[in-house]
């Protein structure tokens, strides 16, 4: 039985006092570093023992056949997966002649740390070898947020009671053993030896230095690796360096007082590309190398704390009262900037760059989840991640031509552009990821008024997601816009008709593109856009078919839907969830069982569409149903609970969605943090109990905090503002810390935010019934904790 | 480009006057002999060139891992798939020096004859070789129908101008190169040398004889052939017989004057089993030999006949007028007869055993198709095939709890009873072939009452069904009984609600098993079934919810079906038939297209369920929605054509069916014959324009000719009676041939068979407009043929 690892309280670091070896594969997700185009696993120094070790390169991936027991037209026929790429962070210990390695010897004391405002993991281990010589050893690693084709690693041995021979090892190696894949669907592909040795080099002597090329098996990318060191340390040192085809190799030797310290600097550069030369890859690997070692370390240092303390700036999140979902949110920010940061156009997959779970693919999660935390907090890295899709229309055009559709479909879930997906019906099939991607940049335009992007990146993505959805439906003999045989945001239902999710989505995605196509009339007639075009986009719209059960006053979440039978949850024991890994997909699919919010989650995104007693009722009804098997759902049910005045529960919510890798609630954190609901934490907070909504150029806040805090505040980036919002005594103080006055709404009355702070009443709500969820599902209570 | 063999126009014989290497394998598959226990595809005697080699017996499978891109609980992790065994028909000849290839040299003369009173396929040649020597050969080979076990040959060579040395060599080789699988899903899968060589022997002598022993690599089946031979020639010959693992030859030379013969008989004995020993499968195969010589050829000749008169004799069909389809009819009965004679508690698979098409799997159409005919020609073959279900109740009690149901669910499709499926949405969502067993085993007890059966294995077939449909379904709040998310038989629609076909089927099944049980009251308590069980499927019956659009006023395939946007037939070409491999099943499924008869078959199986006039109106309706994408389709629109009123329409699908396999017309003839089209063959012309039908022990008939045909006549087993219906020039003919007086109805009225023929009048019917076809879906036109 794993339990789970703590780290502590402090609100801005991760500590972690003492290793516990099962918990390994764990604590690399979350002391992951990246900077969104490197991403290195918190893995130890010395690179055994290890649960998955793990050096990932946004996009670069091996590709594997797909197979089928049955095969179908259309089906994938190749799948992407992210690969383990040359390990720069090895940096080995001999200790006299005994290699340093936790598993022998005694471990004195061993702690880790994740600053959260520094960018760094830091280790602190005191250890004596088997034959009892004892080494202090300080490690400091950094993925650099500003040369983000750079790691750096500063490793220091000092002996402690004796003057000791220590050999420090600094290597790079391809190809490494990773453990095989588990029987889990969720899990990745592990691919054995995807890395084809093309060049390598080493040299010692003033720059002591290595490189190593490779090229992938069948996706044909090519990657180069290189090395750089500065050491310190006795007068005396022999150094050498060499290389193989999967090895480079650097060599420090001294004999070290007690208290005297060998240090070693080391600069990992990257470079890969499907296009580029060999020797302009490995120009491109120096040169960053060279840049890196004229900033050194402490320049490299100082920068990386700079640009995290402008992020949190215009990001921080305070929780007064909760001293474990201050820690958690602010390291849920901290991992989503790291995932989107320097990404520039480039994908952000699922998991970041935190492990190869989901293969390392990129889903809807990310413009659904994580990019209208970014929108708010850096919101370059939204244009950035949006820029990426626009790249790839080409593939996504080819994806709707093949299915007899207009516009454009993104893949269910890529690395490159092309759908990979093994099973259609949760894949393709969730064709909601197109109105996901519309929403994300109607959003981002609505919070930067980035023009440029409005018209290069947001009109055609528009446009081709519009054409898209009005060949998806058709008017039936009613005159409704019917949108048939789908997938919802809800994998426990699968290829329904009139998903509401859907339909509303795709309304707003109709509506918008014509809207924007009217505003640029020019662009849009350049685009192909006929004025004939944008009227049937808004007949469309304005058609679309939304059904009601008027027998229960909530809405199916797909035509029929609650005339199903309801799950059989008092017969489900707890050890079947996830339901989809102990229950046939034509169970879950026929039955009133909802794996991960989806009506919920229209109620979040298209507020409108509902009157405040239908999200009430619809709230409660959905609860009743809802099991949390992903990991996307927690927060969204946060933010609708605290919206209906389900306070304690919205509470309760945010701590699972929060909590979700910190406490490995859902026992994969080992394969990379989950993304969407480390942005869920924001968004429960900030949506949920600041109740902050974006609509039509309007931000809108309704903030109302759960018994159970003392106070939040939070700031965020809106239209070149940065604002600040503290919720606390029944009060809410607003202040507008940079920009021009802004107006906003606070509880449905305006407001105009200045430097000058406001603060305004929270009117109070009636207490409502508890809603129920399905036996054995309620969450954890926060509200009641120890 | 493949053209069409043709095989003449003689009523009893289908007779191949040259041979044309292209159509090889279509020819193999038409030509193929079997008993239900063994089957040989008509492949040359020398076994080269052939299209594929093909020797099956039933039930003798390998399985095969089956692969997914994404795994999914309760999928099939290993498929079962007929293979090619130890090919006992290879007879080579040597003519002096130079091999009898059809390939080389000079083919004067080449006929097959496949005689369908006979049960013989026999070949004539006369073959000059390269080097100019003429022979004349002529080969009969027959699967006795009498002796399961046992195939036999006759073999016989003449020097036509001038002394030869002739060598015939006879072989049984095992692990046959076959060629390799193609992309086209409904292709079987090719498994190279799944035969491991357990023991053989070969002996001389008085009595040539071999035997080969096998083993089956990962089903672990056991597989003997032996081989024995009678030789006839000059006096002078030499012979030898010699074995390998997988290679037994006899081989006899000698001086062949001109005029002279050299003949060889040859039998071929099978034994196969799972659980036997090894000697004990040797004992069974050289008893059979014996028995075979002790009989001798002519004896198996002559009980071949004898068994096919008794069989034409209850089930001969002649058709006056249309000479094509009087030869199809009577081929395609012969070919049913052939699946299901001898099958004996193994299943009928849906190419019998005449190719490795849908890797011999048996699906619903062996009870929805096959077994009706078989039910009125030959019933002991359906009481066999339906207690090869029974066997296998083990199994799909299994499969029904691992999917959380009551009772039990037949596989969609296996060779051993386990689901061999890799796409559940077409595959185990299938669930209507419970309701088509359940089906079947009342018809078979109506149409024989044999109380045996009815006890025995139609009383838990049915209570087994019925718990599976209780447990399916559920009352909604209206109280109506839904059936959700299942595929009927139209595969280009899956996973839906309600599909009316599978409802009407579900609630015959129900009703029938409650009717049954409190029959047997006793039997059924044995069975665990409470008179409280019985009520809930009477009430689940009588409250089971058929959908029904009264806008339209036409039943929808399922819930909602008819709000769905029709296919866009106008823009598919006619290269993109069939859809499955041109379109993606996410398109097909949410389209008003229809692969088959799946509500028009609901109107025949349950035309009690429906008014005239909405047959009328559904025949229509679906009409133009129907693409005819499987074979299992234009029998049926026949059968309902013909009630409707649609009767040259009816005409035209019946030659669809019916020539089916004989013109290729889905071109796949290659990979085995279409058992259930053929059967259709039957249906469509004894319950279409027969319009016979058995309902609650009474049996019924409408004929009524279309005006291409100038008479047809029938003959039908029934309750222990064999009826003769002819109809022509407006009036029926009923003569009972044998049994007691019977009563039945003509046109709904009341008629009492007797030995007396009668004769009546056939009401006359108004002309109806013609139903429309999808673009490019129009039948070929039989009423207007050359």
């Amino acid at each position: 039985m794993i339990t789970n690892a703590t780290y502590g309280v402090d609100p801005w670091e991760l500590v972690e006092t003492s290793l516990d070896l099962d918990l390994l594969a764990q604590s690399e997700s979350v002391f992951a570093l990246s900077n969104g185009h490197i991403g290195l696993r918190g893995n130890l120094d010395e690179g055994e023992p290890h649960g998955l070790p793990g050096t990932y390169l946004n996009s670069l991936y091996e590709e594997r056949p797909l197979p089928y027991a049955e095969a179908g037209f259309g089906y994938p026929q190749t799948g992407q997966t992210v690969i383990n790429v040359t390990n720069g962070k090895i940096i080995r210990l001999l200790v006299n002649d005994e290699p340093f390695d936790v598993r022998y010897g005694t471990l004195q004391s061993h702690t880790r740390k994740l600053d959260l405002r520094a960018g760094t993991l830091t280790r602190e281990v005191e250890w004596t070898s088997p034959a009892g010589h004892t080494v202090r050893i300080r490690s400091v690693r950094l993925v650099s947020l500003t040369q983000r084709a750079v790691a750096a690693f500063s490793y220091t041995v000092t002996p402690v009671d004796e003057p000791l021979r220590l050999v420090v090892l600094s290597e790079m190696v391809a190809n490494e053993e990773v453990p095989a894949r588990r029987g889990d669907p969720r899990a990745a592909a592990a691919l054995a030896s995807p890395l084809v040795g093309e060049e390598h080099y080493a040299a010692d002597g003033g720059n002591p230095r290595a490189m190593l090329v490779h090229g992938t098996r069948n996706s044909k990318l090519r990657l180069a690796a290189g090395m750089a060191h500065q050491v310190t340390g006795p007068e005396r040192m022999t150094m050498s360096a060499e290389s193989f085809p999967d090895v480079a190799r650097f060599t420090v030797a001294a004999e070290v007082a007690p208290g005297e310290e060998l240090r070693l600097v080391k600069y990992v550069g990257y470079g890969w590309s499907s296009a580029r030369s060999r020797p302009a890859l490995i120009d491109q690997v120096v040169g960053a190398l060279a840049a890196a070692r004229l900033a050194g370390w402490d320049a490299l240092i100082a920068e990386q704390r700079q640009y995290l303390s402008e992020f949190w700036e215009g990001a921080d999140v305070e929780v007064d009262g909760d001293v474990e979902i201050q820690q958690a949110v602010r390291f849920s920010l901290f991992h989503i900037l790291q995932a989107g940061a320097r990404a520039e156009f480039r994908p952000i997959p699922s998991k970041g760059l935190t492990g190869t779970g989901y293969d390392g693919h990129t889903f809807w999660d990310t413009e659904a989840f994580v990019l209208p935390v970014l929108t708010y907090t850096k919101p370059s890295a939204v244009a950035s991640a949006l820029r990426w899709r626009y790249s790839v229309l080409p593939e996504a055009k080819a994806h709707a031509r093949e299915y007899g559709l207009s516009g454009s479909a993104f893949p269910w879930r890529t690395i490159r552009g092309q759908e990979c997906s093994g099973y259609w019906p949760a894949g393709t099939a969730a064709f909601h990821i197109n109105a996901a991607i519309a929403h994300a940049a109607v959003k981002y335009v609505e919070a930067t008024q980035d023009e440029d992007f409005e018209l290069e990146i947001a009109l055609p993505l528009l446009v081709e997601t519009a054409r898209l959805w009005r060949s998806l439906g058709q008017h039936d003999a009613s005159g409704r816009f019917r949108i048939e045989g789908v997938t919802g945001p809800d994998e426990y239902s699968a290829v329904k008709d009139n998903n509401v999710y859907t339909n509303l989505m795709a309304q707003y995605n109709l509506a918008c593109a014509a809207e924007l196509a009217g505003k640029h009339p020019d662009a849009a007639r350049e685009l192909g856009v006929t004025t004939e075009d944008t009227a049937s986009w808004r007949d469309a719209a304005n058609d679309m078919y939304i059904p009601y059960d008027s027998r229960l006053g909530v809405h199916p979440q797909h035509e029929g839907f609650t005339d199903y039978a309801r799950w059989n949850f008092a017969g489900t024991p707890g050890d079947r969830y996830p339901l989809l890994l102990h229950y046939p997909y034509f169970q879950l699919y026929r039955t009133q069982v909802v794996k991960q919010a989806d009506l919920v989650l229209a109620m979040q995104l298209r507020g409108d569409a509902f009157t405040a007693e239908q999200k009430l009722r619809n709230f409660d009804y959905y609860e009743a149903l809802t099991v949390r098997d992903s990991s996307l759902s927690a927060c969204t049910q946060a933010v609708m609970a605290a919206e209906v005045g389900h306070l304690d529960l919205a509470y309760d919510y945010l701590a699972e969605a929060v909590l979700m890798d910190l406490q490995d609630r859902e026992h994969n954190t080992r394969d990379g943090l989950h993304m969407a609901s480390l942005a869920g934490a924001w968004t429960a907070l900030v949506s949920g109990f600041g109740g902050m909504r974006s609509a039509g150029g309007r931000l809108e806040f309704a903030p109302r905090l759960p018994p159970g805090l003392v106070g939040l505040s939070f700031r965020m980036r809106y239209a070149e503002r940065i604002i600040r919002v503290e919720t606390r005594s029944g009060k809410a103080r607003y202040t507008l810390l940079a920009g021009d006055p802004l107006p906003v709404t606070h509880h449905g009355k305006e407001v105009t935010l200045t430097s000058e702070t406001v603060t305004l009443e929270i009117p109070p709500i009636e207490p409502l019934p508890e809603p129920v969820q399905p036996v054995g599902r309620v969450p954890q209570s926060r509200r009641n904790r120890d």
